[in-house]
């Protein structure tokens, strides 16, 4: 059985973000045969069409790695009831220029927390909504929201949760699943 | 009758942006009692909660004349069926701090220019979502999504569409009816 | 000060459905100098455009009853993370026929109940794009979602949530206090 | 190459709907070693959960259709910027009773015509939304979305415009190749 290959990013630019420690705590939640990468998003620039056919370095080697997975894990938090600015840049610099759309037929899994009660749930759909442009496969099920986060991790940022463990772990099975079966 | 100040922003970063052409078009389609500023917004830095009581002087001045002003109008692009990140970046830039959100209870308009048929409507929704939670209020109608903006501008940018201009000037006129009656 | 007269529909069509009871709560819960009626939506026809300019009695007293109203209360179940059919059906019924959409220009509040944590928040932002088109003017704050309805009703169905109770206050207030502001 | 059965419902109830129009007209456009059922849901009752354990026949025999069927196609007309009330009961009586949604796995096509520019877009990203709940598949590209179709149908309904032959006709490809990719 071949290893598949997962490229997470997300989380957001604060040191202790609860979204990047969930996007950490998942590489120890892969199931065997898979393994998690995480790249790294907060140095990137604003996405400028003008000098997209001449993108620095570190966008090129982020496109590279998107198109090297066999599936992606976005984690994203929710800012205004939508996606992060930042976190979307990244998508709308790694969709582009016009006919490399790095993310094209690739499965992805999408996870958030929040402080609050809905968990992320109105980034999370319209992060959906622009999977439908970057044709994108969303796994639908399970949906990881995870809600009172500050209530969730410990001063260290390990999540201290069974209940999301369980719904990540099922999550990141069905990703690696899918992108096994897409693989072929 | 008191002078109306409208804060506008927007557009994309690149030079020959429609939705920038469409922005600085409404400079000359204002009612008569009124006035649009156009604020600069591509310098901004990413939203980072680590430095949001530390903000740098570009983020205290966007912040300032959104504070100033009686209604706002955001010109949007659409990036993969969204907000683009660097404007929805500078969004979650101006709604915080915590407890202060400069965009609280200001009226806002919404306009979109793109190349295919369905003018930005996607990226408008989810902005009017991103309003809910920024307790902005949004003029309903008309909605102004223009479509084939390629054929609508000028090798100068000059927006040369009567239907355009017709829908942009009653919803800019809506926007200023609507910040009189709530500046009162 | 004038009386203000909300009507409110929605719920769901089982007899012991909690967004029923949560509709039928609101009528303890009005603000002095209001009031709110509840109109019945179960009998309601399925919307066809070939009726529309002679619908049937009901129909015709649902819609005289919204354009009587000085604002609106609509409590959405969720199902399928969107409006209920038969709740949508109502809305679309009386936005016709056109040029007769008894909504227009109406103040708004929304409520949900659910089992689950989400508390019908998918449904609720699905209802407000709905609003866009409809021209109503919804009340942004506070958003009233209530999770684990199940153990928040008694067996009469009677609400026993004081959170719960609180903010449907508050947002009833802010529904009249619009309702008057748009009156004048 | 084993026939695939794709399963199609939707359009609305007036007699010229330019949605039914497209739903029928998808009967000749489907690929070889396929063929497109249309489900009548023009008599269904309104959803409502005290009878979901007691089904009339004709919701039996629609959930069990959508069972049988290998893939799903809804036409989707756009109401108040949303799914119509009519056709989103249809889903939610096929959706249930709890443990027993028909359309679970289900991969899904969707289309939509309007008279106006956007073609019922804002209808199928609400659709959309809903296929993560029921856990169907949706066919990402291309998007039917046929707007101006009062120029685009004769007087008996046929439609006439080979842009939007050619999209349905690849879309119907693209629904029954992932329909055999999943039956296996």
């Amino acid at each position: 059985m071949e290893n598949i290959h997962i490229l997470g990013f997300g989380g957001s630019l604060r040191r202790q973000s609860y979204n990047t420690y969930l996007l950490k705590a998942c590489t120890e939640l892969m199931p065997d045969g898979s393994e998690l990468e995480i790249a790294d998003i907060s140095n990137l620039p604003f996405f400028n069409q003008d000098m997209e056919n001449n993108y620095p370095e570190n966008v090129k080697n982020f496109k590279n790695k998107i198109k090297n997975a066999d599936g992606i894990l976005i984690v994203t938090p929710e800012y205004n009831y939508s996606v992060p600015g930042f976190l979307k840049n990244a998508i709308d610099l790694a969709s582009r220029p016009y006919g490399d759309n790095s993310f094209d037929g690739k499965p992805v899994a999408i996870m958030s927390a929040s402080i609050g009660m809905i968990g992320g749930a109105r980034a999370q759909y319209h992060l959906r909504q622009s999977c439908v442009f970057l044709n994108m496969i969303p796994v639908n099920k399970p949906e990881v929201m995870v809600p009172f986060a500050q209530q969730k991790f410990d001063e260290n940022g390990k999540l201290n949760d069974e209940t999301a463990i369980k719904f990540m772990r099922e999550l990141l099975q069905n990703l690696v699943d899918l992108s096994r079966q897409l693989k072929k």
